[in-house]
C-alpha cells in the first residue's frame, strides 16, 4: 500500500469502473497471479462496499450443483440481471467442452454476454486459494453484477471457507450420496441457509428430505456450541470466524426443498426461497453482520499473507532455511529449532 | 523454543518413549490443542528421524478407502506389525458406531491393541488442519509404529497436502465415481504412487482400469510442467512443495490394481506392490528426498503459524483491527489499508 496506482493499473481501474468485461478478466488475473500492485488495486476497488447478492452452491461431487446453478442463472437472466459466476469445484463443467447432453444448458450460459463465468484454478500462491477466491468474488461484486454465484465442493476446509463468503449458502444433496452424506451432513448443517435435495425424482429423495428436516430439528434443539464435537468439518468455527457472532443469526430456519434441475422442477420455489432469505438478511441486520465478519477475516488473511511473503522472499531467511536442513540431516537440529532461529531473526 | 521441557511434559515424554499408548494419546491432544509447550515437545520427539512406513489412502467419498485400509491393516497385523492409523476423512468409520454390516471388520481393528487409531477433528487452530495432522503423523512415527496409515478424502487442498506427507500414496477409485472422477483424475494423477480400482466386481471396473492406464501413459508423454494448466487441483505444485524437486522421482510408474476390499480380493497384490514401492523409495534415494522436502515444508509451516500467533495474540493489533473495522464502516478505509497499518506495526 504505497500510494497511488501505477499508470497501467490506474488505466485498468478506469476501464473496470467503465464496466468493460475485458478489464474484469484482467483484474482477476492480476489478483490470481498476485502481480505487483494487486492489493493496491483491490483497495481502490473496495472503496465502494459490497452490493451484489452472493449465492453459494455447495455439496458433494455429482449432486448436480452445476445444473442447479445454471437453472438459477437462467432464471435470473429472464429478469435481465447481470451475473458473475465463480466455479471452484474441479468437477464443474462451465468452461471447457460440454461432454454430456445435459450440459448443453451450461454452454448456453457460457455464450450469454450477461453472464461472466470464471473457473478458479488452485494456483500456487502464497496467499492460498481461499483468500484469492474471495478477492475474485469482491472484484465481481464491485464490477456491478446484480448477483454473484459461487460453486464449491463441500468437502475441503478451503472450499467451505469460500462458501462461507456467500450471503446465501445453498447445500445441494442427492438421494444417492446417502452414506457419504450421512456424516458430511454434520458439517453442512451448520453452513446451510437453504437445503436442496436435487434429482428428487429418484428413489430415496423423500427419505433424505425427511432426514434433513429431522436433523435440522435436532440441531435447533441442541446448543450450537456442541458442533465442534463432531469429528466432521468444524463448520461452526468457520462460520463463527466469518460472522464474528453466532453461526447463523436467529429467525431463519433453513428450509429443505426438492428440485429436478434438469427439468427445472422446483426451481421457481428455490428462487422464491432465495428472495425470502435475502429479505430476511437485509431486514434482520444479519447481512451487515456477515459482511462485517468477512471484512475482519479479510484483514487477517491479508496480514497473514504479507507476513508469509515477507518471510519467504528474504534471501537471508532462505539461506538460513537451507543451512537448517543440513543441520537436521546431521541430527543437530529439528524443523522446530530451525523455525525458531528463523523467527528470532524475523521478529527481532 | 525456550529450553528444557517443563516437568509435566518431560514426564509425558518419558512415558512416550516408554511406549505407553496413553502417553501417545496425551501427546496427540497436546499437539491438536496447541497447548503450551507443544512445539518444544515435538522438537524433543523429532530428535530421532522418521522410521515408519507411511501409507496414505485417498480418493472420493464412498470409494471404500476405510475398507481397503482395514484389509491392509489386517494383513500387516498377521505379520505382527504395530500400526498407527490417522483418519482425516469425515466419512470414515473407524470410531463411533459401526453402522453397516461391512464395517464390522473395522470395529475388530478398533479393539486390537496392536493398532492405534485416531480420527482428526478439524479443530479451530491457528495452525490449520494440515500442519497439525502432519505433526500427529510425526508423533505416531516417533512412537515406534512400523507403519502409519493415513486416510483422507481426495478433494480439498488441505487433505491433499496431508496425503502428500505419506511415503506411498494409494489413490482409491470405484467404477461408480465415473463422472466426478473424470476430472478429479487430473489432480489425483500427480499424487498417486499406486492406483486401486476398488469394488472391481461392479460394472465399469475394467473400463476405469483401462482409462487410468491410458491417462498415466498420456501423462508420462506430456511434460510435468503442463499439470498446472488443469483447472482441477494443482497437485504438481503441492508435490513440488513437498519434495523440493520433481513431483515424483523417475523410475516408478504407478501401477493400477483391482480390489474387492470386502472380500479381500486383490489385497495380496496390493501388499506386494506396497512393498515394491517401499523398496524403490529406499533404493532410489527418493525416500530421503521426500523426507527432506517434508522437513522444509514443516519449517515454513511452523514459522508461518508462529507469525500468525504473534500477530493475533497482541492486544494492540486486535484493538487496531477493531478500530479499522469501524473506519471501513465509515468508508474511510478498506480491509487492505487496515491490513497495511497492522503490518507496519508488526514489521516496524
Amino acid at each position: 500500500m504505497t500510494g497511488p496506482l501505477e499508470s497501467a493499473l490506474a488505466e485498468l481501474l478506469e476501464r473496470f469502473h467503465d464496466g468493460q468485461p475485458v478489464a474484469l478478466g484482467r483484474a482477476i488475473s492480476l489478483v490470481e497471479n498476485e502481480r505487483p500492485g494487486f492489493q493496491d488495486f483491490l483497495h481502490e476497488v473496495l472503496r465502494v462496499g459490497p452490493r451484489a447478492a452472493r449465492i453459494g452452491f455447495t455439496g458433494p461431487p455429482g449432486a448436480g450443483k452445476s445444473s442447479l446453478l445454471s437453472m438459477v442463472a437462467t432464471n435470473c437472466r429472464t429478469q435481465d440481471e447481470q451475473l458473475g459466476v465463480v466455479a471452484v469445484d474441479p468437477t464443474s463443467s462451465y468452461s471447457g467442452g460440454a461432454l454430456l447432453g445435459d450440459r448443453i444448458r451450461m454452454s448456453d450460459l457460457a455464450t450469454d454476454p450477461g453472464i461472466f463465468i470464471r473457473s478458479m484454478a488452485t494456483r500456487g500462491s502464497l496467499g492460498g486459494l481461499a483468500t484469492t477466491t474471495k478477492e475474485v468474488l469482491d472484484l465481481m461484486d464491485a464490477f456491478g453484477f446484480d448477483r454473484v454465484l459461487i460453486e464449491t465442493v463441500g468437502v475441503g476446509q478451503t472450499e467451505l471457507e469460500i462458501t462461507a463468503a456467500a450471503d446465501t449458502v445453498i447445500v445441494v444433496l442427492v438421494p444417492e450420496s446417502g452414506d457419504a452424506i450421512q456424516t458430511m451432513k454434520a458439517g453442512l448443517m451448520e453452513i446451510a441457509d437453504i437445503f436442496v435435495v436435487n434429482k428428487a425424482d429418484r428413489p430415496g429423495a423423500d427419505r433424505l428430505v425427511k432426514d434433513l428436516r429431522q436433523g435440522l430439528h435436532l440441531r435447533a434443539a441442541t446448543a450450537i456450541e456442541s458442533a465442534p464435537a463432531h469429528h466432521g468439518l468444524d463448520l461452526a468455527r468457520i462460520m463463527r470466524k466469518e460472522s464474528c457472532e453466532e453461526p447463523r443469526g436467529p429467525g431463519w430456519s433453513p428450509p429443505v426443498l426438492s428440485t429436478v434441475a434438469q427439468s427445472g422442477e422446483g426451481v421457481e420455489d428455490l428462487m422464491d426461497t432465495i428472495k425470502a432469505h435475502r429479505f430476511w438478511l437485509e431486514e434482520s441486520g444479519e447481512l451487515e453482520e456477515r459482511r462485517r465478519g468477512r471484512r475482519k477475516v479479510r484483514i487477517q488473511d491479508v496480514v497473514d499473507r504479507e507476513l508469509r511473503r515477507t518471510a519467504w522472499r528474504s534471501d537471508t531467511v532462505l539461506a538460513e532455511l537451507d543451512q537448517g536442513l543440513e543441520r537436521i540431516q546431521k541430527r543437530k537440529d529439528t524443523p522446530y529449532s530451525v523455525a525458531w532461529d528463523i523467527l528470532d531473526r524475523l521478529l527481532r
